[in-house]
Order: C-alpha cells, then sequence, then structure tokens
C-alpha cells in the first residue's frame, strides 16, 4: 500500500530496490552511486582526516593518509573561541576538499557527563553552551569549503561502557536543557549537513529507531534540513530506523538491509514516501557534495601546521602560577617526562590522525630556548616497567631538577588508559608519576607541571607546584603551542570546559556510572557538572571556567537590559590590569531564585573573548538568548521562561564572579487549566477558581467543613479536587466547580 | 460478561450491588454491614489508639479519646528491638480490642529517604531492614491480641509534597531492594490482615490502581493473604483500583463508586469473580475480627504508661558524652528550655494522639534527683517572639546555667516545622536555639543537650556539648524515660536509624526532592542513606547504627558460615569492657566487591541486642538471610544471589567496625542464553559460545579479520553479535552461531 505521494526529482526513474540501494553504504565509508546519483566518501574527523589508505582492514585505525592533527574537541574546547574553531573548521574543510571527502565526520558536541568516558577528548564541555557554540564554529568552518559535516553522537552517548546496547534512561529536563541543547544550537546557528545517530538507547529505545528524536525535536522542532546517518553498525532494525528518520545506513549491509527496506515497502510496513523522502537526502547530499567548488591540492603542511600551533597554545590552561612562568629564555630548564619528547596529542579509536608532522614540547623548548635545557625521562610508561627502572629514572630526574633554574615536568595518562570503546575506572595520574613529582619537587620547587590527558585527571599535588599548564591533547603541534605557553610568546587564555574534582567521589554520576545489565541512570538531573558542585556547594580542585593569564583583567559596571526581541543583553567593562597584553574570556552566568524548578545556582549562557593591551579597557558586549532561559515544562510540553529577576553574574570562571547585576524577565504564558486534578491548594492560588470553590462549598450539603482548623485545613491542600467526595462534594457540584473555574 | 466462578461462601445470597457496598467504607472509620457482614471500626494509629470522639469534624485530629502515646516510630526504631516493638504492639492491640477497633492503622514501614519529610516521625528508618524488622515485631504483637494492622503506605511514598499526585520515578533495584523490602519482610514474617496502599504514582501509575503492585508482588510474590485498603481518599479511578488489588476504598464515597463499580460489572470491564474476591476479604476481615478475643476494659493507665517509659528510655540514643552522664543524683541541675516543660512527644497529623497521661522531663528529673534543680525556659517557640524576649530568656537560662553543676539543655524542632502534609525545607534548629546553646556553653561547659525532633536535624555545636542525647519523639511518658537515662536508671543502648548529616547538601536526594510537575526523580538508586554517605567516603555528623552507653563493649571472634539453607549464620564474643550493666545492639553489615551491580560498600542484614553484666561475655549469634544477600536481576526479573566472597562486618555502627570475616556464598544460576543481542566480549568470554564464533568466523567468507589489531579487538568487543554484518558475517552465518552457542 503506497499513499499518493510525488517522486521527488532527484529520484525519477528509480525503482524501489534502487532507492532502497541509495539509503546504505556502499562499503565502509562510501555512499552509492544509483542512476545519476554519485557514489561520495565520508571519513572520520573531527580533529583531523582520517582517510583510510586503500587495502587496509576493515576500521583501519592506524592506516590512513596523513593530514594536518589539529588539537581535538578537549583542546579546541578550551580556547572558548568560535572565531577559532571557524578557522580549524575552515582548514579541515580544505584538507578534506583536497581528500575528495564529501562529508567529515564531525564534531562530537555530546556532555561531558562523566569524567570517565572514555571518549571525552572527543567532545567539548561539561556545558551544553559551550559544547554547541564551539562546535557550531567548527561547523561553519568546515562548510564554508564545501564540505559536509556530521553531528555527533545524536544523543544522549556520554560512556563507551556497553554503548551499543545502554540506555541512557534520562528525564526530560536534563535530556532537553543539557544533553540536546548542544545539538540544538548546531542545528540552529549552523545547519550541519548531516547528523549522526548514536548506538545508545534513550530511555529504552535505540536512537536509530527513535522518531522523536530524529524527526520530532530534530527536524519539527530545530529546523534540520539535511541527512541522518547511522554511527557504523547502530542500525538495529533497518525498517523501524528509515521510519524514525534514519535515512542512511552505514556502513554497507552487503544488501541485507536493503533487501528488508524493499520487503517492508511491499507489504506496507514502510510507506515509499518514507523511503524517497531519505533517498532523495542521500541524493542530494551526494550531488551537493560533487557539485561544491573543490580546493585544489596540495596540501600547505606549513600553513596548517601554524595553524595547529596557534590553536594548540590557545587551547592550554595555565591552573596555577606563583610567578615562575612565563620561563626566562636563559632560563637553565630541565625538561622531564617521557612526554615531553613522545607526545601523547591525540586519543584513540576513529579520530586517531596519522599526523603530517609531530612536534615535541623538548625540540621546540630547545628551539625557544638560549640557555641550558636538560632532558630527563622521568617514568617509563611501560606497564612491565620494574620498580627499580622506575627509581632509577626517577633519579635521573632528580638530577637533572637539582641542577636546573626550573624543572619542567610533563606528566600525563598513558595512552592505553583511555580510548574510544572503553570508559576509564578512576582520575589518578599512575603512581611513578606522582612520585616523581615529589621527587622532583622536592629538589627543585620551582616546578612547572605540563598535563597531558584526554579525560580529567585528579591533581593532589597542585598547591605545591609552581605552576600547571594544562594541555589536554592538543593535536600534531601541540609541542609548539606549549614551549610559546611556557616562555610568554603565548599569553595563555584558555579556560577549563569541564570541572576537575577533588574526589571521583564528589562527581555528580558516581553511582550511577556506567550503568547495568543495559541501563544507566542519569540521576543527578540538570545538575550535570559545575552544576552539581554549585548546587552541594562541594570544594573543587579548579572549577568550570577557570584559567589564569600572564595578566589580570578588572571587571567593572555590568550592566543587563532586556533586547526588544526578548534578549538580555550584559554590558561590561574590562581593563587589562597587568602588565602584557591579553586575551579574557568573559563568562556570562545566570540564575534565579527561587524558581518553580530545580535550577542550579549559575549556568553559563554566554561567553566572549576580549584582547586588551595593558591598560586598556573595553566594553565587553553579551548576549544571552530569551531561549536559553527557557527550562522544559513538562506540563504544557514546551519551553517556558519563568518570570523573575534574574541575577546575572559576569565572571572570570564559574567560581570567580567579579560583578552582577539583576534584570526582571517577563515569563511566557503558561495557560494551565484548573483540572480535576488540580489539587485544593492550587485552586486557592487561583483567584476565579477559589471564589468558584468558595461558593460550591456554601452551596454544598456535605460541606468541606469551614470550621476546619488551620492543621485539617493544611494537610487538605494537596488533596486534588477531583477527590474532594471525601469531603462531601458530590460529583455535579464538582463539575458545577470545573466549569465556573475555568469560565 | 462474566467468567466462570463460584462464589466464595462468605458472599452466598449477596447482589452485586452488596457485594460492591462491602468494598467501600460506611464512613470515614467503619466499613458497612451488609447481610450477616458485621461493620467493623478501624482507626489511626500506630503509636496510639486515634478513636475519633462521636461529633467532630470529618477528620476529627484532635478530637480523640484518650488513649497510650507510645515512641512513634522514629524514637521506637531506635531501639534495634524487635521483641520491645512487639511488647508495645501487644499493648495496642490490647487498647484497640478495648476500644472494638477492628485494625489499628501502621505500621508505616516507609523508609526515610530525605531528612525533609515531613512524615518521618511515623518511619522507622533509612534501612529496609531496620524498617522490616521493628514493624514485623510491631505487627505480630498487635495481632496477638486479635486486632488488625495495615501495613503502609505501599508504597514509595517517601514524601509530603504533592503526595496525592506525585509520581515516585524510581528504578527496579532501588524499588525491590530499599523501598519494597520493608513491606516484604513484615508481610512474609508477620502476615498483616491489612495493607494500606498509597497516595502517590510509582513511576507514572497511582498505587492505588497498580496490579503489579497490589496483586503480582504483594500477592503473588510475597504471599500477602490480607486486604489491600486505600489511604484516606488515595482512589483515583476505582474500577481500575479493584482490579489492581484494591479491595476496600476508604473513606464513603457516599455511593458514588460503588455504582461505578456495579456499572463495570455490568458492561464488562469488571469481572464479577475479581469484585468477589474483594468483597470477600473485606467480609472475611469483618468477620474475623468480630470473632477474635476481645479484651476487657477498663484500660490499666498505668501500666501501659510504664511500658511507655520503658520504650522511651529504650528509645533514646546517646549520640556523644565525656563522662558527664549519667548524672548525679546530688548534682545541682539548670534544667534548660521550653520542651523540659512542654514536651514535644509525637508529630502533627492523622497519628496525633490525645495521651492518659503526659510526663514532662523537668518534672521527672526533679522526682528522681535529691540536689537543686532550677528551670528556665531559655527560648520562646512563639514565632513573634521579639528579639528582646528571646534575649532575656536567653539571660536568664545563662544565670541559671552559672549557678549549676550541669546544664541539661532541651532544644528541638517546634511542632509547626513539621508534620503529616509538608517537608521540611531545612534541617536547622531554629536560631535563637543555636544562639542559647552558645550562651549556656560559654556559662557551663558541662551543658548536656537533650534532642527533641521529628526529622533529623543538624548539629554543628556537637563537639562542643558535654553529652548529646537523641530523644527524636518519646510518647507520652518521654520525660520519664529522659530522666531515666540522665541519671543512669536506664543505661541507654539505642542505635541512631537514619544517618545525622553534616550538611543537607550531602544529603543523596538534594535536588531530587520533592520533584516538580508531579514527579520526583529517586536519581541515586540503591545508595539511599549511609549507603551514599559510605560509598561517596562522606564525612557525617552522626553514622547510622551510632549509639553510645554508659559502658563499654567489646568485640572478638566473628565467625561466619554458611548453614544448610543457604542463610550465614555469624556469631561474635561481646564482652562488657565498662563498668555498668547494659546493652549493646550488633550490626552485621555486608560487601561484595567487586561485583557485577552497584552496590553500597556495606548493608545492614542482621542486628541482635545483647544484654552484658560488667566483665561478661557472650557469644551473639546473628543470621543473614540468602534471600537478602540478593540483588533484583532485570535481565531475567528474578532475585539472584551473585556468587563471591562477601565481608561480614560486625559493627557497633557503620561507621565503627569493630570484627570481620569472610564467607564464601554460592551463586544462584542465571541462564542467560546467547542471542543477537549478545556483545561480541560477552561471546568470547563463554566458552561454548566463543568456540562456535570461532568455527563460524573460520568459516565465514566476509570474516572478521583475525588480523584486526589489539586496539580494533577491544572497540569490537561491545558490538552485539547480531550487528556483526558490519564485520561481513552473513544472517544465515549468525543463526548457524546462534544455534551452535546454544546447543
Amino acid at each position: 500500500m503506497t499513499s499518493e505521494r510525488t517522486t521527488p526529482e532527484v529520484l525519477t526513474g528509480l525503482s524501489v530496490e534502487e532507492k532502497a540501494a541509495l539509503t546504505s553504504g556502499l562499503d565502509f565509508w562510501r555512499t552509492k552511486s544509483v542512476g545519476d546519483v554519485p557514489s561520495v566518501l565520508v571519513t572520520d574527523g573531527p580533529h583531523g582526516v582520517r582517510k583510510q589508505r586503500a587495502g587496509s582492514d576493515h576500521l583501519g585505525l592506524v592506516d590512513s593518509i596523513p593530514a594536518t592533527c589539529f588539537p581535538p574537541a578537549v583542546g579546541l574546547g578550551a580556547s572558548f573561541d568560535t572565531e577559532l574553531a571557524e578557522r580549524v573548521g575552515a582548514a579541515l574543510g580544505v584538507e578534506s576538499s583536497i581528500q575528495n571527502v564529501a562529508v567529515l565526520l564531525g564534531p562530537g558536541v555530546n556532555i561531558k557527563r562523566s569524567p570517565l568516558c572514555g571518549r571525552n577528548f572527543e567532545y567539548f564541555s561539561e556545558d551544553p553552551i559551550v559544547a554547541g557554540e564551539i562546535g557550531a564554529g567548527w561547523v561553519r568552518g568546515v562548510q564554508s569549503k564545501g564540505v559536509g559535516t556530521s553531528l555527533k553522537h545524536f544523543a544522549a552517548n556520554n560512556q563507551e561502557t556497553d554503548r551499543l546496547r545502554i540506555s541512557s534512561d534520562v528525564d526530560v529536563r536534563p535530556l532537553r536543557e543539557i544533553y540536546l541543547r548542544a545539538f540544538q544550537r548546531v542545528v540552529e546557528d549552523a545547519q550541519p549537513w548531516t547528523v549522526m545517530c548514536s548506538y545508545n538507547r534513550i530511555n529504552g529505545r535505540y536512537a536509530s529507531e527513535d522518531p522523536w528524536l530524529l524527526t520530532t525535536v530534530l527536524r519539527e522542532e530545530w529546523g534540520f534540513e539535511g541527512l541522518v546517518m547511522s554511527d557504523w553498525g547502530a542500525v538495529n532494525d533497518r525498517v523501524s530506523a528509515i521510519n524514525a528518520g534514519l535515512d542512511l545506513e552505514m556502513p554497507s549491509s552487503g544488501g541485507r538491509t536493503d533487501a528488508e527496506i524493499v520487503a517492508a515497502v511491499g507489504d506496507g510496513r514502510l510507506d515509499e514516501s518514507v523511503l524517497d523522502a531519505s533517498a532523495a537526502r542521500v541524493a542530494s547530499l551526494a550531488h551537493r557534495a560533487t557539485e561544491a567548488e573543490h580546493t585544489a591540492g596540495p596540501l600547505d603542511v606549513d600553513a596548517h601546521h601554524a595553524l595547529a600551533r596557534e590553536a594548540a597554545g590557545r587551547s592550554i590552561v595555565l591552573l596555577t602560577n606563583d610567578g615562575v612562568l612565563p620561563l626566562e629564555r636563559t632560563a637553565r630548564l630541565a625538561i622531564i617526562g617521557d612526554f615531553a619528547a613522545n607526545p601523547r596529542f591525540q586519543g584513540a579509536g576513529s579520530s586517531l590522525i596519522n599526523p603530517t608532522r609531530l612536534d615535541t614540547a623538548l625540540d621546540e623548548i630547545r628551539a625557544l630556548s638560549t640557555g641550558d635545557v636538560a632532558y630527563a625521562q622521568g617514568f617509563s610508561l611501560d606497564a612491565d616497567a620494574s620498580v627499580d627502572v622506575q627509581a632509577s629514572l626517577r633519579a635521573e630526574a632528580v638530577g637533572a631538577a637539582s641542577a636546573a633554574d626550573v624543572a619542567v615536568l610533563f606528566l600525563g595518562l598513558p595512552a592505553q588508559l583511555e580510548s574510544e570503546g572503553f570508559d576509564r575506572t578512576g582520575i589518578d595520574l599512575p603512581a611513578e608519576q606522582l612520585a616523581l613529582f615529589d621527587a622532583v619537587v622536592a629538589a627543585n620547587p620551582r616546578t612547572v607541571v605540563v598535563l597531558s590527558h584526554g579525560g580529567v585527571v585528579a591533581l593532589p599535588f597542585a598547591d605545591r607546584a609552581a605552576a600547571i599548564l594544562d594541555g589536554s591533547l592538543l593535536g600534531q603541534a601541540g609541542g609548539g603551542g606549549t614551549a610559546d605557553v611556557l616562555f610568554g610568546v603565548v599569553n595563555p587564555s584558555a579556560k577549563l570546559t569541564e570541572t576537575i574534582p577533588l574526589r571521583l567521589q564528589d562527581n555528580p554520576t558516581f553511582g550511577n556510572f556506567p550503568g547495568e545489565f543495559g541501563h544507566v541512570r542519569y540521576g543527578e538531573g540538570v545538575l550535570v557538572g559545575y552544576r552539581w558542585y554549585d548546587a552541594r556547594e562541594l570544594p573543587v580542585a579548579f572549577p568550570f571556567g577557570h584559567g589564569l593569564s600572564y595578566t589580570t583583567f578588572s571587571y567593572r559596571d555590568a550592566v543587563a537590559t532586556v533586547t526588544p526581541d526578548g534578549d538580555l543583553d550584559i554590558r561590561v567593562a574590562v581593563t587589562n590590569s597587568g602588565g602584557r597584553a591579553g586575551r579574557e574570556v568573559v563568562q556570562v552566568y545566570t540564575g534565579l531564585a527561587p524558581s518553580i524548578v530545580e535550577r542550579a545556582p549559575r549556568e553559563l549562557k554566554a561567553f566572549a573573548g576580549v584582547v586588551l593591551e595593558p591598560g586598556e579597557t573595553q566594553e565587553v558586549a553579551l548576549r544571552v538568548r530569551r531561549a536559553d532561559l527557557a527550562y522544559w515544562d513538562s506540563r504544557v510540553e514546551k519551553w517556558i521562561v519563568e518570570p523573575g529577576v534574574y541575577r546575572i553574574d559576569v565572571a572570570s570562571s564559574s567560581r570567580d564572579i567579579r560583578v552582577s547585576a539583576d534584570v526582571s524577565v517577563d515569563g511566557d504564558e503558561l495557560g494551565l487549566p484548573i483540572t480535576r486534578n488540580s489539587t485544593i491548594g492550587e485552586v486557592l492560588a487561583h483567584p476565579a477558581a477559589a471564589a468558584a470553590l468558595k461558593r460550591v462549598v456554601q452551596r454544598s450539603s456535605g460541606g468541606l467543613a469551614e470550621s476546619a482548623d488551620e492543621d485539617t485545613q493544611m494537610m487538605m491542600a494537596s488533596f486534588p479536587v477531583g477527590r474532594a467526595g471525601m469531603l462531601g462534594i458530590t460529583a455535579d457540584e464538582l463539575e458545577e466547580f470545573l466549569s465556573e473555574a475555568n469560565a
């Protein structure tokens, strides 16, 4: 049974079989050529182009052609710089185009719900506005070069454990307000060519077959116009998937599921118009990609490496500094730690890039230094290294540190501890590295720590280091970026996109991660990341949004007004109060207390970077969208802005509020009717309904005793009026009341 | 349409209308007399008989006949004494019987999920074993006198806010293992005559119309043989309710819902056999109550008051003591605080008892003392009292304290801050009481604090008091019980049934209480109460199970063995190592790490009281039921004991483990088959399936490349074999594999 329909022009002349064929991959990386629809190539990303070499194995995680490895999302996000993300995106677009790649598979905007998620290095933040803004910038950049993106992993894919089956059991407010919000922003602001559905289930239903997710929310609410593809192997039931809005199955199923599609059209389980829509989206994508203006090669490797270095420098967070940084060029340095010579610059899994070049921090420090630079390995990353070997490496490092003006200690997570495909079980650095720190700092208190890691690590030694640079993962030019920051060639301006907790046990997901028996409960609700630590007033090692500079900034004169279109306009004067040019990331948080919903004390709503010369002052303008003030109201199934006086905190970090302002915001109309399920308390709070109830009670024979004492009245306030039979109100009287109350 | 059925004998000759009539109340407190089925009276409890005087208003919270007010559940639970609970129950049974009460509405065994629940004073504990054991003892006691009980509020009714509509959204493991477990124990061990369903919804469905709850679990799984009644006004839809297993609607609906029942039988929405079953249960209850041997009056008020005093003394927890307690009879005392003269001895709402008598601590202290006993009010409970009034009361108290050897300071929550019907918003004592403590302790460091409260209060001054007695709510003889403990007539032995946290923000429910828009998420899962504080290694003010004595106890030689029926037998030698006879509550906690499920580090499984003379040693035997070791496995929908070496901690509190033992426990058979949803990792861990997969792969043309590197293999481990199409395994090969793997 086929409904009345018009075949899209792009599909003219194609049979059902051919249309079905279009909706799944030709092989691992290509779509099919059918009729005049060309085959196009997609490749993994996001921080580089992972185009598989011919002849390698199916997944080909290792053997790809060289490409520039930009800082992974964990690094780039810390820049809090959408313009930089856009430039990096544009460079990736160029590399894709040169390689004939139609769609670069990224960005990943999943929320870092737990520090343990093995894939956190591919995601931007624990905050949806940061993830959404950076992600949107990246998408605009890539797509400016005629190359598509794939916004992933849609949605609520916040762990690797059991990722193909796990159900993310999450209530609607955190789902809408936290987990979907980053996706919504990228779709609405940057319209990615494609969206990639995730492996997991959401509240029991596979993302790949969830019509609410893939159609109602994505297309109807957000206006997504592109194509939805599956993550590789994410299709569970192909017919359910296409009915839900999943246009393209990847990779190839060898024809098996195409046949299922054809059969389903035949027996009416799938309306041919649904197949048409999906096939047309695949065809459109293929045409669009093919017709886009291509960038001619060869790749300007030097220019992209330079951009990668700039991005790396902008991604490094200065956590602490007692004044030891920036280093003097003439200083005698002891560079310690295996990562200085063998950088950890990206994470493992599908995003693994074969870099065009690879800086080491050691070489780049030596290139900028005019003093003596000694190196000691410090520790072995070989898990089988004996205690003696580690002790001997440590002793050598102590010797180097003792002889130096400053020791620069490179610590981090070994690559094998974190990857796509599994989650971590703890946040501690390896014991031998902690022992090395103790020994080195004892030998030389002027010890600077440089960190390399995908997921957050605990920093129990934080107050004993002279300075800490958090380099997370910085891509192929991370060594250069690190050297730039160490010597002050670049003044650090990055900020933490994720809270660094004191203990794993303080984390909101503790006890609810990674779940069991195919379900993980998002029990912390909307209190994700800093929202939790702030609400519970928990101390943290370093708060969300934290990051120092080699200069200082002062804030004054915060003014918040409501614009004609309902957004908030925030103005603040920021002065570079130090002695060095620098960039400050100004953050705007809002709060509303009391509120009818659970809210974090502070929620990030906007941020902006400002570059200031010493002594310079600029007025920074930030806009908070009215839509970002809304909570999701499950009673009316709508976004609702609650009326009230919102507190606007203008801040240098989530726990370093510099100036605040109040602004009164009108609320959205709720329009809740009085029903038999309304409580007596609600009725009494509603003037018209209260009057109606009083009239009915006065007429009533049974009588809600007016003589009831205060305790009784308080106890009855929670009774729905529909249960007032208990109080002697008849069914007719109830009907009478309801009609009067809503009159 | 009526199915084939036999009318129960007890209903012979009754029409549908008459049977329907039986299944709802005659008025607020009585069932109907129909045919030869007598009308019977039920009354509120649980810690006294609240029989309404004739002619008072509908709810009649105030105007009831005098009855002995025993310690409310918050007090009685702290005794950790099932035998005492049984004796109190028996006394309540006697009073009920004298008053012709057929069913005393109690016990309440809901879990104290949040310290803010306004009705926590009516519940025993944050732990289901404590609630279940004490509740079962109480039921046995009442029912031994031919009076029924009503186990309430079934189920997951853990707050008062929006209690008639709120949905307790709780996952199956916490629901089964924490919230239902106390009910299960009471049903299985003591078979209460009735169960009372709660007002709230559970996962979206009203408890009053949940067939899974009221029939599958309660009757089919637990073997409940009695009647299910509604909480007063809890019926939402009467036909759904009776179909679900709700036998008796209370109170009367004035005939409206009986007519709905009749109509539903008429049009087939309700099978007459379902009505028969419910009507027969009502009839049986009425006959059983009427035919029970009744206790003749009058009530021996003195004897019951004496029992109330004994119970009160056993319910007082000695939190701290620097040696000031017990008091010398000759000591000059300053008794300070309004509660000493005007005791808070019970909570507000449906359980409010009109006591036969009311001790004050002041009078009872004076009765036992041979020294000077001064009294100062200390603070006014009048919320309108001025700062000056409070200051003047404080000054007077300081004067009294200065002149005394010991100040005994009665602090507590004003009655209006907690009640059935609403929840608290904080756990702090009123500011004027904290100020009074500061002033009194400055005047006399030998200050003993006595606390009165239903819900837990924060104790920021704990380390500055010479001693703290936690009297919670103690019933009408609480004054005497308090005096007994102060002077050492009774050596305290009660233990905390609920953790006293340092801050409300540390509580597991913070941010998830009391919910919004009709839903409250039990986001903390199984980590309720001490389970949460222990798992997160959070400091607390006083841990669950804590309580000191005027003597000391030492533990040694813990031995744990498995009995032939699979239970654990725990033996431990306990010695009274102090100078005074006393009672120790020995607690047994179990732990299993690692485990395939989220578990608290320690879970209480058994407790036992032992009374020892100074120097005396006894071997205490405790039994941990095998069933209590089980977790609920949602994959097979069964209780499963996980195999492993369980740690048995024998303890004086949840954080005072005295001796431990390990015991190896055989697991239950899970019998999970290999399906297309099994992951490659699971298959490889299953010898037969792994071999089958290997054979299929070897035969396969596509080929799960054996050459795949280690990273690739690790990433593939989470793929269900049903998705192996991605790896080149055909549908036929998959079928072949599944049949070989399960062969």
